[in-house]
């Protein structure tokens, strides 16, 4: 039994606030547990200049954690002067994941950013992130699509994350941030709706992992994304409110 | 009549969300109108080196726009790797409105962190930000005298903030963004429940501005603090949850 | 009794010394007592990028104190990387100040840059900087006029700033640094010739201030200004040498 | 057949040359066919502050592509000023990897950088850096040893790493850059003697991919690092020289 | 004849403004013709943390132009966020030369610091600062041994520096900005009041040079370094006022 | 007698390992005794933008030392975030010394960078780079004018460079790190095949030094210079294997 009562197969309480705020062209607050993070999806009418003139649109995303979203406080990366070595390593990773369900050239010369701010941190962010990013973007671009300025929805498939681990030997789904610094192995797994990979990120925290532990990570992040996907078609059977 | 509706004393309506987050010592998520900013403050048990030794606390502030805030994204300014002036003008501020009401001597060798992230701007960011972070503040505070770690709660008086500005020659209470950008004056009024004054900032937009323009923005400011005051007794008569 | 003997609503000797030096469009070495500022505007011919191509132009400040400018060496913000939160919140200020006396339609698109580098520091830099810059630019306008490539002075009217604070209850006009650390509230007042405000910034430094007492430093501020004013067109009644 | 003419198993020639520099403890130039990383680790007797007192040590790495080691120059990190997300990236994974093999009490309060610096590049720079580094960490450690300093070697057991993708469906050992550029599946695993695992990173670079893929690229990478470590225990099966 | 109608060998007027700004411990504004540098000294109770517990001192020197300082506005390195090569290498060099006489046993644990930043440029701004640094830095350490501070004057003997150069095959002695930029040779020479060099900084601009024009150009700046020491040196016959 | 055994005037044994990498345009391996610099030359097909459009080229430079270049491993600067103020003068100084024996017009509109990176360092890396420097530029323009895109070759003649030092009083050719931190006199000299001057650089490293010491100094390496090129001749006297 895990600290929280869960199976070792068990997601944690996943939910959606839709347009929790009203500004970007696509926002949500998603929460796994405790962990919550807000994500927003802006559409830039321009693409980076080096994609330029090809017809073709870029998904990208940007994350941080906020000061407070932890309990012990976090520094901030712009008082710094710079991004850490992990929030660049987390956000290539989501804008990645985005871009894997993109149709490049539906999307058509514009650029979609993604915002993913942690307001409160309990293990998964980045996972949660991704998963929250999704809908952000799907709700940009059904806006965008009901605005006339794109002819299809430009989403190939759902896609969602989900972190898995192993702790005293035993292979877990979706980690707080308690388990989370107990494993042994720490796993991100990014996949879609057809139940292929986009990401598998697997680390040996301490000692090496063998391949059946490595398998049995696969098969949970399997399972619980498949859950984590079918809540997203959930939301997003209903289109989002017009502006 | 202003676009909204309101009359031109009349503040947007103003909500607080305590503890909106759970891992810092004091959040809420505070909002004038539209405007939602996220403010925590966090409690650190040491001050920056330059204070050690003098038996004084120090609270300090950081803020930032998230780039989802407003219709036409914000850059991140740790991707950029440095703070606009703007945001630093803004963090110097807030930080001074919270020191001036709060006695060092009582807070002891430690820092407080109030951390004022914006989710939604539609005007008013810093002067709600001021509003929130007080809040934050103030529960961060109650909660170290409930763990017996200070004697006497820190707190001098309530403190609170609101922008005031004049629209063809009308001075006006509690400016959103439509309005801000209107303004032939600007001006950020921070107060405190005893009606003086920690900070006033006026900046002519376009024209410089009379005397008298000076004299009734003035006058708007402390009667729009008067109410948030109160707003804010209100909600600090009920201790913060224990944790 | 002031500790340099002056009564509450006296100045400092203030002194220009114009055309200090003769690279710049405009120079002038200002003192404010012992406060002395070296004020030049540069004319580029050409503006920034966001304001191309609306026949408008730009006034903008740039301002540091130079390392040896205080009996405690200032640290050098080229050294350090960055610029202080405190420099950019004055440069910004000189800024404003300056675009509100100017006519941009008049100045065409072109830049003018005022540098206002402290050499010496004994309280009221800032004041001093926009007081001396106001003569800079005003002659770098003259000479473009004189040159041809405008056709009407692009000032509206005079500008000029003095700071003034309160001491055991006093208020007191134009505060040397020995005043300035020992104040309880500390106001900057930047006002034009028609004795308009273009700003007004006021800090509790200790205690929160009444009503009656931002009143009379408003009131000190504008008697002060006028007096400075007044120098300042002494000077301008005569134009620049010619280069 | 592949371009250059290998089977899809196959890996490129390596080749090791031992102490290619002797400023550094230990130092080895690997090369995987055209790529060709000099790898380094300096020993300090000194561990990061927040590590002190702990009697452990820690070993780190950095990486950089020097900038004439592709055919289109690229361009140099410390005159940029910062080090891109890519790299970042790569040098956590290395890290992350070479302490996974070693045992960091045994090592004692010192800590070992591994500096990995591309010569020349032509796909998996960052597995062939792994695979030196270890080189040149082990030699280190043993020239450590030799000198009496520590009492056992603290490597725990061999670790390499390899490139895996996947192109028009085959999956493939060991990637040029020309062939990387070409893959649908990008996958780095890192591996140790014991057969298990350290880090797997694998990503979808168009279209998501199977379970099947995923399975058969493990198997292929599980291979070729078996054949690495063979040959990395060969060369350290004599002791470094003296000196 | 030259354009200023000097002889190859002569020397543009020299001017020290001793004191000229009176918050450092030293300060002079020098002029060589129309390039004029404030340099100050300020001695700092500590040294830099490599030097500490060897009972010796260090002397240091930053450099800057003031952006007015041109007829085209040189941009403020403090607003780039970093120093260009070419100021590096001028502070430097000017904290070499006042190393080479300066008895660093006899300051004691104390750091001068030597700013010189460019009020105007009109040439030979570097060698301009190192003259008017030497001043500063000697009446520095005189007040240090007036205060009783410490016991011997740690200066060894004179120092001054000037440029030199070959315009049509003609070398010539301290060259303005005019010459500067159509000079084919181009050499800074810092020497002693005993004729020692300590810096030697010859370049070819556009053709390489020939070993009897580097004898001319040695020759012209020993004898043009001569008569600035014995401007020093009359100055300095009297000690700096007290303070 | 030296510590290596070497006379007074005699060069360290000095090897080029010509297209030691084989991706950029030119490539050499130098070394000077155990001193090796890898030095590229890349061809850009653009010069900076302050170039453009007047039909010529630009050579420039960019230097570093491998952090295991040195037994105290150096700190990476792209991890620092800047370069050091020696790096920045040692690369600016191989750019002027290349572009010193090219002739622009010649190179047409494109840049050549030429990258010095040191893999091992003892003493004379700015002198080895620059020579090495040479080799790469010299070998990448032949292949320019091999594939037809430039009509002459724009090197003018073959330049080189040495360091020369004092140490007790005896002058010494090409010094190792050893002998560099003991001299009292350190100078780089960078000449042409023609026995031209491009750059004298000398500094007194503790006392000033005598005409007669920089005499014998410009003659030592004018005679080891001339052994360099001689080299350089013989290596180049075999056009680079085409690609």
């Amino acid at each position: 039994m895990r600290s929280d009562g869960r199976a070792v197969g068990e997601l944690r309480p996943i939910g959606f606030e839709r347009d929790f705020t009203t500004m970007a062209d696509g926002s949500v607050l998603i929460s796994f547990g405790r962990t919550r993070v807000l994500c927003t999806a802006s559409v830039n009418p321009d693409v980076p200049r080096w994609m330029r003139g090809r017809g073709r649109g870029w998904v990208t995303a940007e994350y941080s954690m906020l000061p407070g979203s932890s309990p012990e406080r976090v520094n901030r990366e712009a008082a710094r002067g710079r991004q850490s070595g992990r929030t660049q390593e987390i956000q290539r990773l989501i804008g990645r994941s985005l871009r894997a369900v993109t149709d490049a050239a539906k999307l058509g010369e514009r650029q979609v950013v993604c915002d993913c701010d942690v307001l409160q941190a309990d293990g998964g962010t980045r996972t949660a992130a991704i998963t929250g990013a999704y809908i952000a973007l799907h709700d940009a671009l059904s806006r965008l699509l009901a605005a006339g300025k794109i002819e299809t929805h430009p989403i190939i498939e759902a896609c969602a994350a989900v972190s898995v681990g192993v702790i005293d030997g035993v292979p877990l789904l979706d980690l707080p941030y308690e388990e989370d610094v107990a494993a042994e192995v720490d796993m991100n797994v990014v996949m879609t709706e057809s139940g292929r990979f986009v990401e598998v990120q697997g680390t040996a925290e301490g000692q090496p992992f063998h391949r059946d532990h490595l398998d049995a990570l696969l098969d949970l992040a399997s399972s619980g994304i498949e859950q984590i996907i079918s809540l997203q078609n959930r939301l997003l059977a209903d289109p989002p409110s017009s502006r």
